[in-house]
């Protein structure tokens, strides 16, 4: 197996995108992946494409397909994955094992979500996909639902607080204040999560992720010739994935989501690392709860001692580790295929110093976290500056 | 790159199963693909799965983890391929790659699509989105649209007749009426084709395959351990892909899909064959003319041949080349993420000797061809008795 690296990123502005299509979306994401990498589209041997449900959203199928058209990448294989919130991560992932294997040489890896055309309570259904639709869905239950059980039974168990879930919000709001690209430009305070309407009890409106149109792109190379094309490629040093039941109620435990465990461990030893070595991380903050699990999960803090260090500014920039800088999906959103494609663009920026306005000193190492559902896929990457 | 074999096969009765879930109809040709090679579920390292549009289709996304889940598969990494109709060629392409690398040992690959729970004009909606949503779709053309286009093309090209395209059906339909897993068994005639109703000219009903729930899974080993499992292992001997533009108008030809020829031809070549060393084939009859036009992109016969061909009986059984011995999208149905996985499925068992009451005599090398959309997808799998 080859050394795989990320040699160019790109990325759409996230938010009501009413001004673009999907195409539009894919081609603006991708041709700055493409300048990025310093590669004309000739170069490209395969295309990977992240989106979890553009059938629900805009009647189009068949993205991947899509983005090599748009992209002018000739005949090249062209591959739509899908897990749910988890498409871009898994898509990715794809992309990786292409290179590794020595399959493809420079693969494309695209994700996008063109959300907003449709209503809000119709994205709703459509998300619901991602859970059991047959046990929880047609049961009556939406996804903020499902965290929201998440969420309270870690209050019960670890005495996390409402406050402490309003923390992730406003860290990530104050993360994306920073970032262009990002859905809001607007800070928050604890009491303006606290006083959002309720959505599904103890989480309100602040600490749910929004509805989001947008893209991203990253283009791969064997980092033996990544330096033809860029002075600082960045090292997918692991790339690793699992699955768990789509219903929650078959978990063994519903406060800690252990596909995400089982990636991260693997991820970890794959990479020859631990958590202490991680300087910055982007996960899958779907829901505030979500971050606090992730932090859990990913080894960064004890069980039921994250949502504690999140309170006291552990996880901002230049903490012990600086989690969501792009905002996350609360504050930067969440066009879904695309957020696991995201935060690997995040991250290529943080570990080349690029991050411009909210970059952490001395960045090396980095992490994504990117999940499915209420947990049913998890896919965690690990990335290391190679120059 | 290691020598990957299929070393187990499921499928279901495809047709109108309203008798069945989604998860009963993966259940049942995973669990039957596992007991085919006699394997148990602890020993299955990931799962692909293709299904084009669930979440249309019955509200459900996230199916690949669905089918670890309903399998009892364990945390192992599940991930979903959309490639429209490709779908399943696809995951079928994935798993091989995921083997091949060293990536993973025993992979199971498994497709699927639950149709019939909506309506027909709901499910002609749904697939719509195999195409351009903005360019053709939205503007009212329908996927037998598309493909009549390419018909009257190919008819005013090449002197193709109605008689020639309704030949495609009838023999599918005899070949159907062999297998017992096929949606019809009823032998129709060239006038029973050419008098039912129009559905797009030249294009009558019987000319387009049908509405169709069903699954179908393979499991995939590395060939030096294939045997270990099955006495009669499958050799994948090539797994070739190509895509092209989704609109029909940007394509420089309409009565050859140029995604098909370039996947062929890399097959062949991968494989070390020719055309004319093929036995057998199960090709995408979506429509009659789709049947033809895979004829002459395989190099079946000459361009312009392969209608006169048909009419003449030379892809019949035992034909020049059998085609379609399953009875074919037409014949046999077409749950669309299904189709790949089932090509692969019918050839494994006429390799193996197993196609009982339709077998090719001494077929020793297959091909499977499976399109999406209107050919902005293409896999080709070549197959080979490993024994």
């Amino acid at each position: 197996m080859r050394d795989v690296a990320i040699i160019g990123v790109g990325l759409t502005k996230f938010g009501e995108r009413w001004d673009s299509s999907i195409k539009e979306l894919m081609a603006e994401a991708g041709l700055a992946a493409l300048q990025d990498a310093n590669i004309t589209s000739k170069d490209i041997n395969a295309i990977y494409g992240g989106s979890m449900t553009p059938g629900r959203f805009i009647g189009q199928e068949h993205v991947a397909a899509l983005m090599a058209d748009q992209l002018g990448l000739g005949n090249i294989p062209a591959t739509r994955v899908e897990n749910a919130c988890a498409s871009g991560g898994s898509a990715l992932r794809q992309g990786y094992m292409a290179v590794a294997s020595g399959i493809h040489d420079i693969v494309v890896v695209g994700g996008v979500e063109k959300m907003t055309d449709v209503s809000t309570s119709e994205a709703t259904t459509a998300l619901g996909g991602a859970g059991d639709q047959e046990w929880e869905l047609f049961q009556g239950i939406t996804f903020p639902g499902l965290y929201a059980l998440m969420a309270r039974r870690h209050m019960h168990d670890y005495g996390t607080t409402e406050e402490q879930l309003a923390a992730v919000a406003v860290k990530n709001h104050a993360n994306a204040y920073k970032n262009k690209y990002a859905q809001f430009h607007k800070l928050i305070t604890i009491d303006e999560v606290l006083n959002s309407k309720k959505v599904a009890d103890p989480l309100k409106l602040l600490d749910c992720s929004p509805i989001t149109d947008g893209a991203a792109a990253v283009v791969l190379a064997p980092l033996e010739i990544a330096k033809k094309y860029n002075d600082t490629p960045i090292k997918i040093a692991a790339s690793e994935q699992a699955s768990d039941t789509l219903r929650l109620a078959d978990r063994e435990s519903i406060t800690s989501i252990k596909a995400a465990r089982i990636s991260a461990e693997n991820a970890y030893r794959h990479a020859g690392v631990t958590p202490k070595d991680i300087d910055v991380a982007e996960v899958h903050d779907c829901f505030t709860i979500a971050e606090i699990i992730a932090m859990e999960d990913l080894g960064f803090f004890k069980k039921g001692e994250a949502a504690k260090a999140i309170e006291e500014g552990r996880t901002q920039i230049n903490g012990d580790v600086s989690v969501n800088t792009s905002g996350g999906l609360k504050g930067c959103g969440h066009p879904v295929g695309a957020t696991g494609i995201k935060q690997a663009v995040e991250i290529t920026w943080q570990l080349r110093g690029e991050a411009e306005g909210r970059q952490v000193d001395g960045a090396e190492i980095g992490l994504t976290h990117n999940v499915g559902g209420s947990g049913a896929t998890a896919v965690v990457h690990v990335l290391k500056r190679a120059d």
